[in-house]
């Protein structure tokens, strides 16, 4: 944007940061909103994920954790797949390429900002995926629970397209157990719910 | 969601919470997504603003202000309209009614949480619409420069669909300057911009 070439530099850069990240509301995921009609994209997702921090965080097992830091984290968690594309939680061979992709994709994008808060978003984005702290452990249980509701919500629908067996969908949830062990909990009544449901029917086929 | 039927109470609310508010994500609003391609939703449209408040803080005319309060304001501000609809700041009619769908709405979805959390949620809404303190000062900026910065990447789509004069939209960003005194002064600059780009040309016709 060449608006404002009088106004300093510094609020050009974040007013570019702010325009090029809303290509994130055209990244779409494997998930359909609650309704059915249609996929979920990151920028919504991103949203949902931020509003439920501060609804459950009362269930995360550090409970001196810092929220505005996870509210953070889960807002920018997804920016990088607007260079690198959404990559199912299940695909083993796009995840294998996934880190040097996002990687990439970070430097570019974090890099339209000032060097100061350049250096804040990368560094909670490195945060968010080493899942080491209890910030980035609370916000991945909130990145497996939303999809987790919304699938719930539409009978399976992405375990019956990709014929995902339960058995994976419990290992791929065993690490929300470290950020909250209630929400984990929570997680496998769920999954335990939609086998009996039969959302899972196409695993015997 | 029946679920869970033996987990307690009060994370059944929640959750029920966080799955009636995904139909923000088929809330419409005037605005097109920056590549002009399609109408921006209410989800998308508060996950900006979250990220917005974040990086553009320091020009708040409040130093003191809390920011997390001000990203739980902007998060939420729209989820009355899952009820209530988008009302178009320029549309008169709607606004007139726009308080009393909107507080009835806010009773309904607000409802579904546990008490203490309908509390702070009804109550931080309420302090947005009200625009009194710093927080709601500063997030009414955000949600005015949002759709600014998306109408001049899309050359005045708004303005041009529905007729609106330049200076009615310099009327509508006045508050701007209680919340952010240099913002004020970059939307003024931005729609004067506009302005000698052609995109308010509808207004001499």
């Amino acid at each position: 944007m060449d608006t404002c070439k009088s106004m300093n530099e510094r609020l050009n850069q974040q007013i570019n940061f702010i325009l090029e990240i809303d290509k994130l509301k055209k990244i779409y995921r494997q998930s359909l909103i609650s309704d059915g009609s249609r996929e979920e994209n990151d920028a919504e997702h991103s949203w949902h994920l931020a509003v439920m921090a501060i609804i459950l965080k009362e269930y995360a097992n550090d409970p001196g954790l810092d929220i505005l830091k996870v509210v953070k984290m889960v807002l920018i968690h997804d920016i990088v797949e607007i260079d690198a594309g959404d990559t199912f939680i299940y695909d083993i061979e796009g995840n294998s390429s996934k880190l040097q992709r996002e990687s990439e994709a970070a430097l570019r994008l974090f890099g339209f900002l000032p060097e100061d808060q350049q250096d804040e978003f990368k560094s909670l984005w490195e945060e968010f995926e080493a899942k080491e702290t209890s910030e980035a452990k609370f916000a991945a249980v909130l990145d497996r629970l939303e999809p987790l509701l919304l699938n719930t919500r539409t009978e399976g629908h992405t375990w019956k397209k990709h014929h995902i067996p339960s058995e994976r969908v419990f290992q791929k949830n065993l690490h929300v157990k470290e950020g909250s062990v209630e929400l984990w909990q929570y997680i496998n009544t769920m999954i335990q719910d939609c086998i009996e449901k039969g959302y899972f029917d196409h695993e015997n086929k």
